[in-house]
């Protein structure tokens, strides 16, 4: 495809899964993108579709005043950049690698050192689906970055958030939702063993779980609510309520042989907030167990 | 409000918080109601609000063709039935207590017995959702009272599905879907918890967390879909990368002192599934591990 005149020049470092992705984003909306690889051999895909590929880092960067790096860690980071000298000061470097909000946070004073303006960021969805208007993308760290890079990086995803100033936002988000994600497969895989006891498929039962979620969501809000002011009110439901409820999903799973490993860890969660004096309160006071060491 | 004289006549018999919504829901949609509580005095608000008290429950039984009772448990259920003698042969008996499948199961069987047509129910919204378009209500057993009945049944709640004709299946569904919501907070509260450490608001997070969660929506179907056919191949993701996330996920929150009960125990599915020899497999494989007992 042929560049815009008006689409910005961007270097793409790392090109695994994610990084391949990202690049071949930019090119199809026309970016002018350079491109580097350790093993070059893996340019070739986005060659012929239009990129440019650079002989060393030190060229890729100096290709374009804004490089985007995504490669397997920080430390893996570290040692791509330092080998292209002083190319990347003055530049935007956009960092996509993933890694903790600590190292998110040393890479920016590592960055303020060597005059490079440094957005982090993390990329909540799959390579497949970059460049989607539902992916979502994190970045925090320089606004001035975000805000002039702004237009590019809507081309990488729909769904793009800036979380402040604080390098280290995007990470902690990133390995935040790794929870959220987990806690909902955790319980759909525990419903799809249950139902499944009965002959009922999983893509059956998906979508009514789907259902009951969005019917719910309000419950969401509320429970954050509650654990912001950290008042626990019990309206119509109980943690006592919801733990014989737990009992009753066991027994149930243990009658039909599959395992309780899920709902025994939730009885523990709500079994630690009763002993926390909550058991008259309502479900979201189960914050309380979940976010004390044990 | 005046009863429509369209619209059946309905007994609602234990007026609890989820009995009272059910009550309140079907006056306020005109079906002539009549209720019955063990403490009289429940009703006040129902009288005062068009329904009619009936003194016994043999009485409460005998106003109206269909009957739908809410109370405690299944053994409160069959207290308070076989105290009307044989007035409900040949009604329709609607039962919303909460119970197991096994439950549901017997009370069909106690039903058939007396020439009882019975289906069996679970509320899956608050008492306050109850006859909103969202509220979802499963039924199983009688489909023919289902037909019948359909009408009413979509007063109650707009998100209204029959699950077959095996009575067990809504009482599946209820406690499946008890483990998905379960899933989910536990989800929320460690993330919630996470982003606390650097000041971020549960109610910030939590819509970012929502967005996320629809933007994978179609992940979830895709791990229904090879839970189904018991083949996880990998494409994008991996057990193995997943695992070494949530290694991140729980040193990122030991590093702010918060609990890692949660990271810990999503940790202990994945290496399970690991263990059973799905490393290189796609999440989905994790569901070996959650259904097989420990």
């Amino acid at each position: 495809m042929m560049a815009h005149d008006d689409r910005s020049p961007v270097t793409v470092i790392g090109l695994g899964l994610m990084g391949s992705a990202l690049a071949r984003v930019l090119v199809k909306n026309g970016h002018p993108t350079t491109v580097w690889n350790r093993t070059a051999g893996k340019a070739d895909e986005l060659v012929s579709l239009g990129a440019t590929r650079a002989a060393t880092v030190r060229d890729a960067v100096a290709a374009s005043p804004t490089v985007i790096v995504c490669v397997t860690d920080y430390p893996a980071a570290y040692e791509v950049l330092e080998s292209c000298g002083d190319a990347l000061s003055g530049r935007h470097l956009v960092h996509l690698s993933t890694g903790t909000p600590e190292q998110a946070r040393e890479a920016a004073a590592w960055a303020a050192e060597r005059g490079v303006h440094y957005l982090d960021g993390a990329v909540m969805a799959t390579p497949s689906g970059v460049g989607g208007s539902e992916a979502v993308l994190f970045y925090s760290g320089s606004e001035a970055v975000f805000a002039a890079e702004r237009e590019m990086l809507n081309v990488l995803g729909g769904a793009t958030s800036y979380l402040g100033a604080d390098h280290g936002m995007a990470s902690l988000y990133d390995s935040s939702l790794l929870g959220v994600e987990w806690g909902v497969l955790s319980g759909y895989f525990h419903a799809f063993s249950l139902v499944g006891t009965e002959g009922s498929k999983a893509s059956t039962f998906l979508p009514v779980a789907i259902q009951f979620l969005r019917s719910i969501e309000a419950v969401f809000h509320e429970v954050a609510r509650q654990v912001d002011e950290g008042r626990y009110p019990s309206d119509e439901e109980t943690l006592e309520i919801h733990l014989n409820a737990m009992d009753r999903l066991i027994e149930t799973s243990r009658a039909r042989g599959i395992g309780v490993d899920v709902p025994e860890f939730f009885k523990s969660i709500i079994t630690r907030a009763v002993a926390l004096g909550h058991g008259a309160d309502g479900l979201p006071s189960a914050f309380e167990a979940v976010k004390r060491p044990a």
